[in-house]
């Protein structure tokens, strides 16, 4: 097994050895690669930001409390999983130390970790999680499950309304292919590989997976199973839901198999769903099955420009209509366009730019699109959608836009660690809504941002992306950067975001389309699947983790 | 609402006017015409089967229980429902007595239906349904959803480990179209509408919804739903399941509304998959939400002939691994083939006999290929597909044999009952496995099918087909025909569907693809989900239905 990266305590970076992203050296890119000077000074007139220097406190000045893992306890774990494997070290609790979202980073970059687990366990084997979850439910020890790091909604938080002590549970042990099965384009893995590793296996049998978020580089398999993930190019070979044909998961009561080897089935109502999404709630994935496919013989990343939202969005419709949408689908709205252009120093503005300049195109709002497969149906699918683009108003600007876009799908979250130290407030929210609600959805959710973060002469900048189409609807992301309030920082966000997951339920947005609930979004879980929604949920976890070890902390309201 | 037909107490028919099959007059096609002189001569040779006339006893003496349903339960439904939606008389009764299996059919041919619900109620909306359940609670009163009628798996058994009264729910005053999103090509139904009534109100406005089980003409959408079905272009337009954004699931606890506008969400586990498939034992369905499409502009069906079904197998594995799995897909063993061309006087064993000669083939395996869309994609997909098909060895047979099948594929069921009447044992049974998996379950069925049912001078016909296609796997059709024991003709099927079931079980299979739990496979259920998912599944039921009236005698094993 390669060496894997570390995602770093208060932040990001630094990317791994041979990452395509163009930030390097040891943490995030300088702030004068993301602004340049012109950019600086607009965003500081628009947003009412004073840049300035806000580096995080040192790492060896981050507090921790002491672990509260009791004696015996810890002897037990030691017992089973063998010393090595239970860690109480500062460091290895502190890179376990909740995930990446805007308030995990303004926390630890504060020099805050005193939410970190108590310990970190590392079982290697399906039996030594399910000994683990019944040794923990005996000794009264909440297990948190830790791949990759990478939550943005606090899936890692710990929180346990009893305060009783808390252990990470790590999956890195469990890392390998089990089993290609080729002819059946499966493969079974554990939980704690991560994307990369993956595709490095499958590529030297000529397959790929293809899940592809924008946390590809770090976040685990189980991770992307327990939260619902999906990745860029999943409009085409599908969320990570659908990749899943069965898993293993360890519960406290006992193991769990759901799905299997059958392609499909009708014998009852659909565990391996349950699973999926259970968010460590229910217990630990320790094995999964995952579709695989072919190496793409061809493809092809192109950008369009639409003069309008609207009228880029009637275009996707009617693709997603007649079932013509591109593997990767991106429409950005005139301000994430604008901001692109005006934001970036990197090739990806140059190219978008030139290319626009040469069509005589103002700003507008910006398509990448991605297609492969193989090159006759790549070609017959290009043909037909870009027919429906164009008479729906689309410029085509060209593979140099695409492929520039291809080339920084990984780099935001770096730039954000150089935003954040430059004193912004940097954050993302997505959610998905029907074609019919997608424009009200949109305004709402601006609204409520625009209102909650505008005062004391600041100003918010609010860009959005549609990101996955459906048949029936697509999902929107919107990234948010405005001046912090240094004073409180983490009430200008959250008040910020309690008005915008207000306006997105009201105006028929799912509550999120792919970041998973975590602890940040519980509150609203029962605005979402109902008041019996919740009960039938908790009547499953009361089963199967009847001492409410497994990561009390999220999705479900206490 | 148009008249909706109906199916007999005792078999199929009739066929609905205006049907495609070619069934026709008051009851199924006769046997001479399904049957020619040669096909009965080679039949009663190979099965050891003396044909003969053993119609249905006449309904008229069908022995029916009296109704136990008590006054006070009664009377209370009347004052929920009205008296006219609460029926014990003999017809109302006798047409929810049971589903369409083989053994159905046996008992009532044989005069038996003292396992009739011991009344019928027709709640006409949500919020009755729900009232309904919870009044059936407090009466202790069993309740069985009932749609079309048409389960093959025991799923209207209505049997209760107690013993207490049961009531069918029919669903058909909740038959309407409530909403059509055409811009979000969704639309909300009552789950008593039936698949023709759609697509007649969505042909309307250029779309279509596309799920064709063979029981179309009579099964409802609710039922769908509830048992997982899958239709015969699923294999392109995806399971029931996949074109379910959302349902109401009206609980003895309350309603329950899973799913929802979005087109996806990382909001938690699936609560819509623990609905479907959970047939009658949470609740019942009194509201979907289904994706529809627009009516495909082309649509193109074929005949293909392999000369083995492994080298079929190879050339659809290939086809799957690459995406152009066309939208219907079916390929016959040659068993299968060799019986459709002996047994049918049809056009459509006429055509493919023609077809067969003139290509110089022997009989081979029969693939049908339906395509279906945009032409321009049709085309491409046609072409890629048509170029692997003829590496893998296939000779395309033409336009004739395809749209014969398509003129045919609802007859099945018709012409099984002039089976049943001439001595035969009739049924079918089916599973799914991987591609790697598949042959294994295919020799093993089969082995245990003819083992079971040899003996005493019977052998029985096995045919196979390949009904549906997915990247990792397919699904396999068996249909049987034997010379029925007419001392312990029930006794004679239950062995050869114990051994089916245990050797596909073994081999890999699911223990169902599309046919649903019911009565009929619960004992297996364990098997194919283990004891802790039963146990779940359990633990969601008590939440929902504590007092168990919700169907008992199915899905879940006592």
């Amino acid at each position: 097994m390669a060496e894997q990266p570390e995602l770093t305590i208060q932040g990001w970076g630094p990317p791994p050895a041979g990452s395509s992203t163009d930030a390097a050296g040891d943490r995030a890119p300088a702030l004068e690669a993301v602004l340049p000077k012109a950019a600086r000074r607009h965003l500081a007139r628009e947003l009412g930001w004073t840049p300035r220097s806000t580096p995080p406190v040192p790492v060896a000045e981050i507090r921790l409390a002491p672990s509260r893992l009791p004696d015996p306890a810890r002897a037990a774990l030691a017992g089973l999983l063998g010393e090595e494997n239970v860690r109480t070290d500062r460091e290895s609790r502190l890179l376990r130390a909740g995930g990446k979202s805007y308030l995990d980073l303004l926390r630890r970059r504060a020099g805050d970790a005193t939410d970190a687990p108590d310990a970190v366990v590392l079982p290697g084997t399906t039996e030594e999680t399910a000994a683990l979850l019944a040794l923990c439910s005996e000794h009264d020890v909440v297990v948190v499950p830790f791949g990759g790091g990478t939550s943005v909604v606090g899936g890692l938080a710990g929180v346990d309304p009893d305060d009783r002590p808390a252990v990470a549970l790590d999956l890195r042990r469990m890392a390998s292919v089990q089993e290609l099965d080729v002819p059946s384009s499966m493969v079974t893995v554990g939980p704690g590989m991560r994307g990369p590793a993956l595709e490095e296996a499958l590529g030297r049998e000529g397959l790929t997976f293809g899940h592809l978020p924008q946390s590809w580089e770090f976040a685990t398999l189980g991770g992307y199973a327990a939260t619902r993930s999906s990745g860029q190019a999943s409009t085409g070979v599908g969320r990570f839901d659908d990749l899943v044909t069965g898993l293993t998961l360890a519960t406290p009561s006992g193991v769990l198999e759901v799905g299997g080897a059958a392609p499909a089935s009708a014998a009852g109502p659909d565990l391996l769903g349950l699973a999926l999404g259970s968010e460590g709630t229910l217990g630990v994935i320790t094995e999964l099955t995952l579709r695989v496919r072919p190496k793409p013989a061809t493809s092809s990343y192109e950008g369009w420009s639409f003069r309008t939202w609207a009228g880029g969005l009637a275009a996707l419709q009617r693709l997603a209509r007649h079932d013509l949408l591109p593997d990767v689908v991106r429409l950005s709205d005139v301000d994430e366009t604008r901001a692109n252009l005006l934001m970036s120093g990197s090739a990806g503005a140059r190219v978008l730019r030139g290319t626009l300049r040469a069509r005589r195109r103002g700003e507008g709002c910006l398509l990448v699109v991605g297609w492969e497969g193989l090159p006759d149906m790549v070609r017959a699918r290009v043909r037909a959608a870009s027919a429906l683009l164009r008479e729906g108003g689309g410029v085509r600007l060209g593979r140099a836009v695409g492929e520039s876009w291809r080339r920084h799908r990984f780099g935001a979250p770096y730039t954000r660690d150089t935003l954040l130290d430059a004193g912004l407030l940097v954050e993302t929210l997505e959610t998905a809504a029907s074609w019919a609600a997608l424009p009200t959805v949109y305004d709402a959710v601006r609204r409520a941002l625009r209102e909650s973060l505008t005062g004391g002469g600041r100003r918010p900048l609010v860009m959005t992306h549609l990101s996955h189409g459906y048949p029936t609807g697509a999902s929107l992301y919107f990234t948010v950067l405005a001046d912090r309030d240094e004073e409180l920082p983490i009430q200008q966000w959250l008040g910020a975001k309690r008005a915008a997951t207000d306006a997105l339920l009201t105006a028929g947005g799912t509550l999120t389309h792919h970041h998973a609930v975590g602890a940040d979004h519980r509150p609203w879980l029962e605005r979402e699947v109902g008041t019996l929604g919740v009960e039938v949920l908790r009547a499953v976890k009361t089963r199967l983790d009847p001492k409410g070890i497994c990561n009390p902390g999220v999705l479900l309201p206490d």
